[in-house]
């Protein structure tokens, strides 16, 4: 069984990951998306919502397992026994983060590869952070990720208006 | 069962392209190599002496099948029932060519969908025509390419300096 | 009245350029599109089919003149009483020679200036060479250039297909 | 009429920015100078005072307006009835942020469209922040900012050290 | 006699930095390299560790020299009499902000000149932080450190974890 | 004796080769300026006018001297004793280009190690192949190449017309 491992922030989930998701899905037997839990950001969403939107954007693909995780990925991939990593690729100043990365785990862990696949041209320039600071303003987020989350985060924001 | 194209010039495969051969044979059960014969361009090699080194140098890779092919690339994925299409990327211009070609063919054909290896570090400049050209001046390439393929090169030049 | 130039090869024009032309056409009272005839490129079509097809694609935007032209764009545009010289991003290797030009033409002709627009997300990596690759294999072009466009392309490659 | 915006935090203005509001208000009948108020920064200068900086350096240029504003530039853009948002580019860092930048905005308001003016070589690798990092350890700047602004910035500086 | 520096904040000192330093040390007669002290920043490691460090990886190149500096590098270079600034290159992206560094420091002090070193392919994807990332989560390091190196950043993050 | 090598086609020189050649100077004992006579290609000057045009422009600089070269730049570094190379870098694409060709060399002759130096700011977008597009069209190329320079490739593309 081929076992790959999608791993992100996901703070929230986009159209442009869920794209990612779909695709890598059909690539490996399972597919389990790693949810970050990195102790020195702090992001919106608790690693608990942000599993549960990933759920509930991926409920119809049937090999995908989302779990959180902390520490290495390599080390992560290990535990696993996954054979491959996979990340979404947008922009050259994304790719050289992403190769620097790539290559420093080949080195701590020759067993596990990446593998990059190009964000689909119309989710090509979307970020999480992009989402978030045009929610922060009120404006319409709904061309970016799913109805749900959509709601969530404006709730989010609105609260952290009251506060 | 899940086949891959890795579609290239090979002209001649370099200790890059055998890398990216090796680790994209894992993530599939059968891994086609796509030797492209170009009208449009004079290769040092045949597509003939291309194929016979392929083989000659992933000799112990069992799932491996190696071929020349024409046209579009997507056409001819089609073909092979290939659901991915392997890419090394080595640096920054090349990412963006092969984004505007991955995006491209996945509009053509979205059955099929790119996938990207980096490079490994110690490969990560090397090409064939660099290959070519210091053969050309006499330098020594046997860090870049396997034995054989070396004498085949400097052979070939010799051959074209008598002309 | 404001007068701008976006000058090309538009060999042919894609849905890109005329994404481009409809954009640069509001920020001008006058959009002249400039054909360039290069003497030492060899192009698909003529600078008279290129001229045509433009003409038939921005029919109905009122404020664009098209036109072909030799020599220095900053001659041309001096000769034009165009004070802006738009051009279209989508790359960051389009950049660098778009900043290149743009930088040397200022210098040459201080009066002109150079204005960038980025092309729309979904032509974000279509070029006209692209284009004539997928249709010299007989592949399908509807989606990158308009219909009649698409049209000569394919009659202009079994043209050629046939001598 | 046309009216542009030229949006930026201007912490303070450069002769980089100016180079780009004498070229933009050249552009358009009426451009509006937006300084960005963005609460989880911390400016050098207070918005009153980046926008008193802009009046000094901009009172010979008659058409150009300079407010502070709050919130999404795109619903600013709206709320002024601009067409068009003016951007400098200097680097290709700098052109991947503003491509994700300008296309996310066409998709939240297809009514404005962003324009790049490419900064003129002598400002290429200027930045707001390269100057202060100059002036906090007493370099000089009057090479980067005009005279007026090199004293403010001085003062801040000097001020700082006392407290 | 020539003299150059090699500055950076060696937070700590990698095998991609030695590499520099050897290059470097041959092609001037005296090497200072200058350990910034920045006040803004929380180092892994305090100046004096870190000069510490350098000193034990260079002990058996003699020419050069190891110092602590504050404030702006072209006034250092200035103060020590150095002709020329080393630095070194990985990929675009430092290329770009050192590009920016360079043309801002060749304006403040047209004396002094920089020139880059390209890093060996095999460091070309390391950097102190990545080194940090790694340790911090218990990963092996002794592939981008020496070995006394690494072992005084597994005892810091020991350290830390005990506070 | 410290020996750099500063190789290139000079095809003419420009203020941003004298630029790098003045500065170059002053970092070794003696600067070989290595012209490229490369049989593939076909050079608007031949040779012997590249290092007569050389000759005139750098003719107030004592430690430089000029010849043609054929070949690996390696081996011609050997041969004349040379421990550094030097490069001129202008843009991103300039420099993935280059850390390829540094790095295969380094590889090919460890003893000659590659140093670059950043085109000063005025010269940053200047190039050979730009002045002579410029001069084909009538164009002035005054601010671009000395006037001896300029005259001759004035003349020489009068001599091109007429034929």
């Amino acid at each position: 069984m081929r076992i790959g491992i999608y791993p992100g922030s996901f703070d929230p989930v986009t159209f442009g990951h869920i794209d990612i998701i779909r695709r890598a899905s059909k690539l490996v037997d399972l597919l389990i998306i790693g949810v970050l839990t990195n102790s020195s950001k702090t992001p919106l969403f608790t690693t608990e919502e942000r599993i549960e939107f990933l759920k509930i954007t991926t409920k119809d693909i049937s090999n995908v397992q989302i779990e959180g995780y902390m520490g290495l990925l390599v080390n992560y991939a290990n535990e696993k026994k996954a054979e491959v990593i996979f990340r979404g690729l947008r922009a050259v100043t994304d790719f050289e983060y992403e190769l620097q990365l790539a290559q420093t785990n080949h080195i701590l862990n020759p067993k596990v590869d990446t593998v990059f696949l190009t964000t689909s041209v119309e989710y090509a320039y979307l970020s999480s952070s992009t989402v978030k600071e045009i929610a922060r303003y009120g404006g319409n987020i709904e061309k970016f990720v799913p109805a749900p989350i959509a709601l969530a985060i404006n709730d989010k924001y609105q609260e952290l208006r009251r506060i």
